[in-house]
């Protein structure tokens, strides 16, 4: 077996996460994490350990939310929550809302979901994924002493492909991007558009360990310790395309 | 160790790849393949086995080519064998190519790449890499008689977020997504929305333990053995959204 090789291991046995509850050291107590390892933890999880939960009968519908909610064939609570989490609405046809959020991140219904929570309530982003990445990875290097990143992360849909790829909403400890541009491809030539998001991919490795329904909401990534940093660093928030370079809203 | 685990293995010690080259026979000879492996292969490699690879310099560029390549800042060569390469061009500003290919697929430049091709030449996509990706299976499951699934793989860049991921652009004998529409949350609530692109996250996985300068062309991902059939599938095509379901373009 070669050395570069990567694992993705589950955590399995975390409880049901409740407001207040230091996932991290949920995590480090269930794992034998090692010097270099990426823990992917779920958005939804970390909304619920956030206090990100609300419940949907408590929101009351403007007359937008109930317009859009009858065009699109959206319950207009839900569709209030999404409009109260996004700075923007891009597209609204067809039964989809495509938002940026508030956290500048361009998805669907902004990130509200009423999947994996209580019936009758609805998950929000958290406020700043970055900073709760940061504040996960303070827990584990808390309880283990090693130097580990986190991501946290989202399906997203995409533009032009079909189903969903789990994403980087936030990180804290990994490289987001590994940027090739200028550097020697294999025969000495120039790579000219090469930058990988290794966040992104780390967040889509980790979902494939996970089951929609078996409520394994974080997994480790083991073997990308050349892309784990000494400090935070920018988070995924630097993976988030400026508006002044999007050329699709 | 969790059963569940997931490993992603490089596929080290290929030699430069030829036209006529098979793939699959020169992987299946390098690793120790077991029953439901996903064998991840990086387009590049399966577009110059099957010799989809061109001079630059005997492409005539057209009109159109040099009116778009002085615009964009390219060469107007390049960007002739864009167009022949592309159904549609979708942007074409602030020195991007959004295109819809021959294929379906909608990406920058069409696929078409000089990097990591001998220099002055370009490589363009498999002319169908899900057939590719059928090929290259029937190779590999002919040397060592296991059932193993095939990506092929190419970097894609999003409309929303900064960095190319690893998506798959062909497969066979991989479920290409994973659909929990309707079926129960962990609470028991109704999923909504969920349809997991796993063959793209299986792409996306499989770029982790590749190096771009370092040639290791292709990548093991073992651990889907749930997702991997006996048939080749519907192939990655069903990953692209239909142009009727498209609100970006």
């Amino acid at each position: 077996v070669s050395s570069a090789e990567l694992r993705v291991l589950p955590v399995e046995g975390l409880p049901e996460i409740e407001q207040g509850d230091r996932l991290g050291e949920l995590i480090a107590i269930r794992m034998d994490l090692e010097q270099g390892d990426v823990v992917v933890v779920s958005q939804k999880v970390v909304s619920k350990a956030e206090g990100r939960v609300v419940q949907v009968s408590e929101v009351k519908p403007s007359e937008r939310a109930q317009e859009l909610a009858a065009e699109l064939g959206k319950d207009p609570a839900v569709v209030q929550l999404v409009l109260d989490e996004s700075r923007e609405v891009i597209r609204a046809e067809r039964g989809v809302l495509i938002c940026e959020t508030r956290q500048g991140l361009v998805c669907a219904n902004a990130g509200v979901d009423t999947s994996n929570v209580p019936r009758g309530s609805a998950s929000l982003l958290p406020l700043d994924p970055d900073v709760s990445a940061r504040q996960i990875r303070a827990q584990l290097m808390g309880s283990n002493g090693k130097a580990v990143a986190v991501v946290v992360s989202d399906s997203f849909g995409r533009a032009w492909r079909l189903g969903q790829c789990e994403v980087a909403v936030g990180c804290a400890g990994l490289r987001p991007m590994d940027d090739w541009r200028g550097r020697a491809d294999a025969g000495g030539g120039k790579l000219t558009a090469t930058a990988i998001a290794i966040a992104d991919e780390a967040a889509a490795a980790a979902d494939l360990v996970r089951d929609k329904a078996s409520g394994v909401p974080a997994a480790i990534v083991r073997g990308l310790e050349r892309q784990v940093t000494e400090d935070d660093g920018p988070g995924a928030a630097s993976l988030r395309r400026p508006r002044a370079e999007d050329l699709f809203r």
